[in-house]
């Protein structure tokens, strides 16, 4: 009875949610203290205090029609003109209002700006290893992901690779960085190798390149790495924002499109992108959320409890034996497999009760994921399984 | 530079749309007090208090990552049990959560479930005068709108008309009852030849012929009409709701989907609608809203503020000459045009700075809709000029 193309979609269903719902059934059975679940990116920090305050504040408006009721389809044109100022703040930009799209979360946002762009057959290029829902996004436009095989030296993406990918069709580069599932920050000086390849390729076919900068991640950036913010470096670049993670609001569903001026054709995607949002039925971004985190902008969680996370993780991993770059960002560490299958590899963890994401998802085989946005002392009580499934391989 | 499809899409943008941005410019030119906007069906009437009284729940629940984190795709399972509860309690159904899908309002429940059922190609049919997003919502998933005329006699839709428009494609029909635009509620006899009509035609064709009835409206209906609840009547039907006109909160994006077990292929669509949900970029409905309608099922608006504005406007049009039903539910008017082409006198409306949209947007040229969702005071300042607008056509 389904369409089908959701037979596929609901067979190929994320393997992470399923492991999310085979987490809770084995913490019924084996308590919930001796399941270690390190599958899914749900924020283990809580929302910081500006945020209640915000929400007090905003079920007190006495304008309650505005802060319930329909706006723009773009958002309210406050919250927009606070977060265009905020950026401009923090990276010498000039944005206002009218490069500002609120979106339901940064999911919401790629599906509002590939509804915009893609026509069916176009090409979106991602780098391996990529957030496993770039090609469902990508398919919902009948378009067509390319993928550029993972630099496993040190997970920086293979740049050398990028101009030869790039045909007539390429309408869109994504780049995630903070990196799901590596945790890997793209250096500036790979930006600006990508931003060079780009523009040449761009000139030679007579077409407009967009990179798609997806950043959910962005605040969650350790050892004072720099984030280089790609608008500055590249003119075509459309930013995918979230405050899924900065805020630990990701249930919410809040987050932006930046569109700048300097974009070709900037004024039909900034319109076509409104309408998109209102057509594919997110009509706008939720209204409480808008306003609750553009009264919210200088805040984020207490991202030292996620760098502890990383210490303790990373520093026993490796002593183990494990093989992982260690990760400047996000709340992820891609490990090697201890053996070449990692679908085998992870069914092997989960009779330790460790449940970790094959990097097969991420366009990775060989690899897994573990997610460290957990309790900490859930980390601890995990280290003897990850022990002994070491030395069972040994 | 953007999609071929969007290009046409930001054309036809919706009319209503463009209507509401011109509204606020001529309330720029000539002052607020002076424009009367009866186009977009934005609610004026408060959200309840009971609203206000559970953010203030949620945002002092000690356990903010629930209130802030994600869920099951398809919701908070305690929110869709308390919904299904309250559906049980009013219509003697039998749900239980694992028939409900928490939706960003019913634009994004339509999309969710179009997505899951629709081929390419497939037909779904809908009755003129009818909300005309429809059009686009069926378009993301390149299927095709098929248009049953209006019955503008009573505007109750032309049964009769039904039975051959229904072809081996025909995978949905749309049910919008109280009507957007017309303010009609559909009648148990209606709804039981149509039950009657599609059961027959489902077992000719071998096929299975789904209900989508869309109930943002449900709440608003007036001297005690009843809006019959149709998965009694037709067994595979499936609801759209949305809180945004019964609590006043279209800004905050949320609904639900009723999928009842007894629908064909229950176990699949249920599947697909939670998947649909995550791939179309919705991920979940905001969590905060979730959970605060679960909070207020027993709340509506004061629904007699829009009676009052209906019992005027119905009044006083009606003296005036212009045709029209007198509506049963929503806060819509649909008016006879004094002239034949609606847009036209739609223009001649503004000229009187009033602020209407023409019929033909939802499929019925030659009438007007106009959303009593307004101040009554700009209703009672808005009559001089209805007044004079009938008289310049005598």
């Amino acid at each position: 009875m389904i369409s089908e193309k959701m037979v596929g979609l609901v067979k190929n269903s994320s393997v992470i949610r399923a492991m999310f719902e085979e987490g809770k059934k084995m913490a019924a059975e084996f308590g919930r203290e001796n399941v270690y679940d390190f599958s899914l990116g749900n924020p283990s920090v809580e929302p910081p205090e500006e945020v209640k305050e915000a929400i007090l504040e905003v079920a007190r408006d006495p304008d309650q029609n505005h802060v319930h009721g329909y706006m723009s389809n773009a958002g309210h044109e406050e919250v927009r003109k606070a977060i265009a100022d905020n950026i401009n703040k923090r990276f010498g930009t000039a944005f206002d209002a009218s490069n500002i799209v609120m979106t339901v979360g940064a999911a919401g946002g790629m599906n509002v700006i590939f509804k915009t762009l893609l026509n069916p057959g176009d090409e979106v290029i991602t780098f391996c290893p990529y957030f496993g829902e770039y090609k469902n996004y990508v398919s919902n436009f009948d378009a067509k992901l390319v993928e550029i095989p993972a630099n496993t030296a040190d997970f920086q993406p293979k740049v050398d690779e990028l101009a030869k990918a790039i045909t007539q069709k390429t309408k869109v580069v994504i780049i995630n960085s903070p990196n799901n599932p590596t945790g890997v920050v793209y250096s500036r000086a790979t930006l600006e190798k990508i931003a060079s390849i780009l523009e040449s390729r761009q000139k030679e076919l007579g077409t407009s390149i967009y990179i798609v900068s997806d950043e959910p991640y962005r605040e969650l950036a350790y050892d004072g790495v720099e984030v280089p913010y790609i608008p500055t470096i590249y003119r075509n670049t459309i930013v995918g924002y979230s405050f899924s993670k900065s805020l630990s609001l990701p249930g919410d569903r809040i987050g932006y499109l930046v569109i700048p001026s300097q974009i070709d054709g900037y004024a039909d995607i900034f319109a076509a992108a409104g309408v998109a949002t209102r057509i594919l039925g997110f009509v706008n971004a939720p209204s409480v959320a808008q306003l609750v985190v553009s009264k919210c902008l200088n805040a984020t969680v207490d991202v030292s409890v996620y760098n502890k996370n990383r210490e303790l993780l990373y520093s026993k991993l490796t002593e183990f034996g494990y093989e992982c770059i260690r990760p400047e960002g996000a709340f992820y560490l891609f490990v090697k497999a201890l053996e070449p299958d990692d679908k085998a590899f992870v069914a092997r963890a989960k009779q330790h009760h460790l449940l970790i994401v094959p990097g097969s998802t991420f366009g990775c085989a060989g690899y897994v994921r573990i997610a460290y946005c957990v309790d900490h002392d859930m980390i601890e009580r995990s280290l003897p399984a990850f022990k002994k499934l070491a030395e069972e391989y040994n």
